[in-house]
């Protein structure tokens, strides 16, 4: 393929195209692309054999996953960002969704998987991924988010880019054993008051306990994501899916299920993913992820590159607490509200996404997103959240955000009061 | 990382527990790999730094697209299948999602990019992907079919593999503009005896004539799939989507929409993606999928390892005329049927999973899935088609698979009457 080196000869053709009209589409005329310059017309392209899986075309090699290495001591217990920057729709796809783990991503094979479902039950059972197969399965779109999405801006604006900002989330469509299927296999106690503790087999194992409510509820032992097999990183071959609740009790590489009467109160839960208030008490089990939105694009890393005029202003929106039903975008901080059309009705749980059609004067911009979910919330002002919670919180932050976008078309990360 | 190594050490420990009820849960005892040998629980992982785009795991190297070397001339004009037979839910991943092409994937930056829109307009017009950004835009889930899916099997069950029987489908969620937004923005003649003839930038161009009354339905001019850019196999930057038509009209590099008073009747819709039946005469414009269903699992590709007992039977299913309202298994070859479980309903236009959640009792079976789509519409045996079309048929083969599966799980692809 000789595409590559062709594709420099262009360059001077595409720089006498820069006087087209800014972002508008030209009367069709001497435009030399369209009447010369076409040259991947007259050579042949790339074979069917040749990308047995594909990978993104290298003019968007910059859409990946990014960590920032001062964040944590090690990246093997650290976590990289969704490039949700440069995506649309709502789908994540699973080599760009972020990823946590607490002592690395570890190469399990389904040969060597085992599933443990012990304590309060009649029957301890081990599963294999072959028996994991034989069970009633299901699919279900929906987000995770890491308890610590946006953590950076409870002490302000800090990082100028919607990435590091809000890209602790993904979206995806899992396939899934109900964890009722399996607890009922068990012979579980499944009274209201218990309680399951899931475990991953890598080191950290990641313990955490959910409340049986929510065990038979809507749970998945899930072993596909977006139709394909989990990504090493995502978990391979089987991780737990908790729909609307903190990334954290996701766990990947799922080894246990232990059925217990109190909650463990392990590391995970007790010295992290709690916040302290700041009379010093704690705020815990934050499980749920309230409802949330933001703008995606224009955004600091999605300037707006071609003036005044026609805009499409794109955000994603969820809540963990069902569908969200409404999201609002503000131009001027807060002070008036557009309601923004949803792309299409979003799943329970999932990304929702949200576009403003709209017209911009060139002027400076203040943009806001505000979501609604089913059950009436409302999210939240920065200030409001720093109300209730003080200032040593570092998770749950799903307060509205604020970009200010300078007549140039620069997008940066601002505070409005 | 130093799993690799230490998964070698492991192999005997595998071995050992191959005695387990064969894919059946065992209570928990002595299983030495929950007792002894979870290295992976001792090392750390990758880090979070090691994968900004994810590849699949090594072990499922397998799960990829494959071609067949004799079905074209040369793989720059030939196709490659989606590996079916290894997935579950509905969406394709773009990189494993199958393609088709007449020459060659084509290199085409962003920058480099041009969609003009002529003929009977009132304004010419040529828009670069920039200008494309700022129309509204949509997001749908759509199968993707290509017109000679299950070709080969009009002539006998020749392909013992539903990766080369019906992998040449993906199902994504696309982000673009209504076509109809961009003929209007051009004031384009929009009456119903118009048509539109869409090309792609590479040396096929690979014309189609569309008629306008699909123009204005549900076409979409594309720029994202599953969230993120096209792959450039998928026609980054830009491809129509033509929902529940054949793929080969889903023209990929778009470079062109010409509306016009008559259909062009180019190669592709002459020569080409026509069927010829026993008379002589033509079957033409034959663009939509019919309803029509397979079974993925069992399947050539995927034995039944686990022996009698609890099985799970799944399957796809799709129509071009919108959505499928029921999907019946049969195992005894067409003579009694039981109604599949649909994983969840399924979007117009889109993929639907189905399962059949049952017990195999050890013996042969003769495998079939039955589709049915909103119009009431049932998808025939291979029989009644070719009694409708005849023997020199290519395309549209929508006709009931069969899988025979032998009392030690092997399936093959079979034809019964």
């Amino acid at each position: 393929m000789n595409s590559t080196t062709r594709r420099g000869l262009l360059k001077g053709g595409v720089a006498m195209t820069a006087g087209l009209a800014a972002g508008k589409a030209s009367a069709a005329g001497p435009d030399p692309l369209i009447t010369e310059l076409q040259d991947w017309a007259s050579y042949t392209g790339a074979g069917v054999d040749e990308t047995p899986y594909g990978m993104p075309i290298r003019f968007e090699s910059h859409v990946v996953r990014r960590n920032v290495e001062w964040l944590t001591a090690s990246p093997i217990s650290s976590i990289n960002f969704t490039p949700i920057h440069a995506l649309d729709g709502t789908i994540t796809p699973q080599g760009c969704a972020f990823e946590r783990h607490h002592s690395g991503a570890i190469e399990l094979s389904k040969d060597d998987y085992r599933l443990m479902i012990n304590g309060l039950v009649d029957r301890p059972l081990v599963f294999t991924y072959d028996d994991l197969e034989r069970f009633p399965r299901e699919n279900h779109v929906y987000f995770c988010e890491c308890a610590a999405n946006t953590g950076m801006e409870w002490a302000g604006s800090q990082l100028n880019g919607v990435q590091f900002t809000h890209g602790m989330i993904h979206n995806m469509e899992y396939t899934g054993i109900p964890l009722r299927t399996l607890l009922k296999e068990a012979g579980a106690d499944m009274s209201a008051d218990k309680w399951v503790y899931v475990e991953g087999a890598d080191a950290s194992s990641n313990g955490r306990s959910i409340p049986m409510e929510k065990a038979l509820d809507d749970v998945l032992v899930a072993f596909k994501a977006n139709g394909e097999a989990l990504r090493m990183e995502h978990g391979y071959p089987v991780r737990l899916v908790v729909p609307g609740w903190e990334g954290n009790m996701w766990v990947k590489w799922l080894r246990r299920v232990e059925v217990v009467d109190v909650a463990v109160e392990s590391r995970e839960e007790t010295s992290k993913y709690t916040d302290v208030y700041e009379d010093g008490t704690a705020r815990k089990w934050t499980w749920v992820m309230d409802a949330k939105s933001v703008i995606t694009s224009p955004s600091p890393q999605m300037p707006i590159k071609h003036g005044a005029g026609p805009l499409v202003i794109s955000g994603l929106a969820w809540s963990g607490h069902g569908q969200i039903t409404r999201v609002d975008v503000s131009k001027d901080g807060g002070i008036t509200w557009e309601t923004a059309r949803l792309g299409k009705q979003g799943d329970t749980k999932a990304l929702t996404r949200f576009y403003l059609d709209t017209t911009w004067d060139g002027k400076p911009m203040l943009l806001q997103a505000r979501a609604m979910d089913e059950t009436g919330y409302v999210q939240p002002t920065k200030d409001q959240l720093r109300e209730q919670r003080g200032e040593n919180a570092v998770y749950h932050n799903n307060c509205i955000q604020t970009w200010y976008v300078s007549p140039e078309g620069i997008a940066e990360n601002v505070e409005v009061s």
